[in-house]
């Protein structure tokens, strides 16, 4: 059954290779201040960066530089930034970037005028703001983390040992956000196949719960056969607009909270990916790809239905003469070649995990329900050894 | 290619079998004075009618009673509408029905401060508001148009034989929309049938045009298979809340103008609906359904590689030994079988057509482009014979 929900996503998107020029339209809205996030350096290469300063300039902002947010922006990154807001009092945060300048915008943005520190308020007591929001805009130079138009932020905690992501209300999403494609293309290609991972893993992680042909699975499937189809094609031809133009606007849908709609999401391969980059700071999509097959070959059985219909729908498994748990299998085995094809990571080795670091893995895991199967802490460390 | 667009909804949706509830939530964000707008008396034979009123009366609000809105909104009705609010100083224009009530509120918004015609302005002219709106609330007891969450209206004039719809621009969307399923339960089958093949139309029309895999394409397939599958269900038990719930929130998704993003699309199918609908004043969907073979097989060669993806996506067609037309030609065999076991009109007879008027049915069709071939008025005679 479709359950009761709301929903409300009013971010404004601009989609397009001369799409960068609507930051002309959004910035009369908000005051002089802005704080431009960015991170390594890619974009001064790659010229988005001088870009988005002449448009600055040219709607004559003050701009605060706010350089070097890291793949997996820290906790102590958010503090330098909400300190960099405050004594500017900024009125706009406005990320060019991934996903990481995104989330670490909508960190600050509700960190500004809070008293406490965001890390203990907002990731590790998952509270929700009582202050003063400032708006958020992006502009997206990888697809992948659905940043751009959703409530969440993921921030890592060295010390800690800690990757969290709250999800905020609606009122934290980005007020718009500027999808151009084009800016994609200059993306290192494991980047590029990192990022079609997370967006196939996201789909995933809504998709594989719940019994129900509601019209959220019909949605979820969809995007994953978009995203197969001009995934093959961007690996083959990464200067491939048209493909790279489908996959950006893929990754927008596919977390931004419409294939949640009415029904329970399953997070655990997120959960134990987080934990993993907590460990070793590796590239986000890679984490997901390496542990989801040992996690959905091990809650196969708990939710047969759904992956045989995941397997004829997806992957266009013939059932005929097979049982069902054959075709479900079929289907992960599919899903395991296509995954091979793109390049993504197939084991945790290849991201620099040996076998002393489980325990500590699983120690970072949060266990969430929701999925086929609750796991324990034990069957977190078996996934674990699978995926070695 | 997915080319250039912006998307921008905000539109807040409370949906389930609780979600009226959510009104309290959204009335003391707007003034004191509520034009409550509903149709025919159904609302109040089935008690949702008094639902509101006590929750507008709950929250102190003066109600401006506007009923008799008829399932073709009339450009007469629509100027007494727009007295009706202009004397009462209504802060907010509730809708209480199907699209139909959500079409007119959303012409009276963009009418009340408006010195011109709004017939003239808005439906002849197409212009675009230059004044003050009135903002729309929704509390949907229909699935069909999507209304709900777009800025589309459709009005009629009957003096001039003409039923012309405009798409305004993003901030004549309602505010907010109240979708529970349970409200459609009590509609008489016929027009639960019309809303579904309204929605059927909407996909197709956005998804036969255009030659591209994109993401659009797969989305709207998402959304018919999704449909075809509740609707079974929904015409053999029409109180099943499970199908109802899904069909409405296909039909949201249907024409909240997502599955038409950075591509072509083709209203063909309701503009000769519409002309139909002027001349004869039948409902709305059965006029598409009475039209849609015949147009959509004289088109069929044009857009050969979309009707053999339609085939074969959508009704799992083998192409197996066959040519493209062939197996075009049995999708669309499919749709119409499923279009006979849902119980459509399937011809212009049984809407109360004759030969006779024709003609003027092909006077008051409006020739767009955008399709897979460009229409003459010819070509609009040949189907409407074909139709008959």
């Amino acid at each position: 059954m479709l359950g009761n929900f709301s929903y409300h996503n009013a971010t404004k998107l601009y989609f397009g290779d001369d799409s960068l020029r609507f930051l002309n339209d959004e910035l009369p809205k908000y005051g002089k201040t802005v704080q431009l996030i960015y991170g390594g350096g890619s974009v001064k290469k790659n010229g988005i960066y001088d870009a988005v300063i002449n448009i600055l300039n040219a709607n004559g902002k003050t701009v605060v530089e706010d350089a070097g947010v890291m793949p997996n922006p820290t906790a102590d990154k958010l503090r330098e930034g909400v300190k960099l807001a405050r004594d500017n009092k900024v009125d706009l945060l406005l990320a060019v970037g991934g996903g990481s300048c995104c989330d670490y915008a909508k960190a600050v943005s509700v960190s500004v005028n809070c008293d406490e520190d965001p890390w203990d308020k907002y990731f590790l007591r998952f509270e929700e703001p009582d202050c003063e929001i400032i708006p958020v805009g992006c502009v997206l130079t990888m697809a992948g983390t659905g940043s751009e138009m959703n409530a969440g932020s993921v921030i890592t905690n060295h010390d800690q040992h800690l990757k969290i992501g709250h999800v905020f209300g609606d009122e934290v999403m980005p007020k718009f956000s500027i999808l151009n494609p084009r800016f994609t293309l200059t993306l290192p290609k494991r980047q590029m196949v990192s990022g079609i991972y997370d967006i196939f893993n996201h789909i995933c992680e809504q998709y594989f719960s719940g019994e129900d042909d509601n019209t959220s699975d019909y949605l979820a499937e969809g995007l994953m056969k978009s995203l197969i189809h001009s995934s093959l094609i961007a690996v083959a031809d990464p200067q491939n607009y048209e493909a790279r133009s489908n996959i950006m606007w893929t990754a927008t849908w596919a977390l931004n909270t419409l294939i949640a709609m009415g029904k329970e999401t399953d997070w655990m391969v997120h959960m134990i990916g987080q934990a993993v980059g907590a460990i070793t700071d590796a590239t986000h999509g890679m984490t997901l790809a390496a542990v989801s097959l040992p996690y959905y070959r091990s809650i196969m059985r708990c939710g047969l239905k759904k992956f045989v219909r995941f397997a004829k729908e997806v992957w266009q498994v013939c059932p005929d003469g097979k049982t069902d748990e054959e075709v479900a299998a079929e289907g992960l085995a599919a899903m395991e070649q296509w995954m091979r094809t793109i390049g993504v990571a197939m084991n945790l080795r290849e991201l620099g995990v040996t076998e002393d670091m489980l325990e500590a893995i699983a120690d970072a895991t949060i266990l969430l329900d929701g999925g086929y199967k609750q796991l324990t802490r034990e069957d977190v460390v078996t996934i674990l050894k699978e995926s070695l």
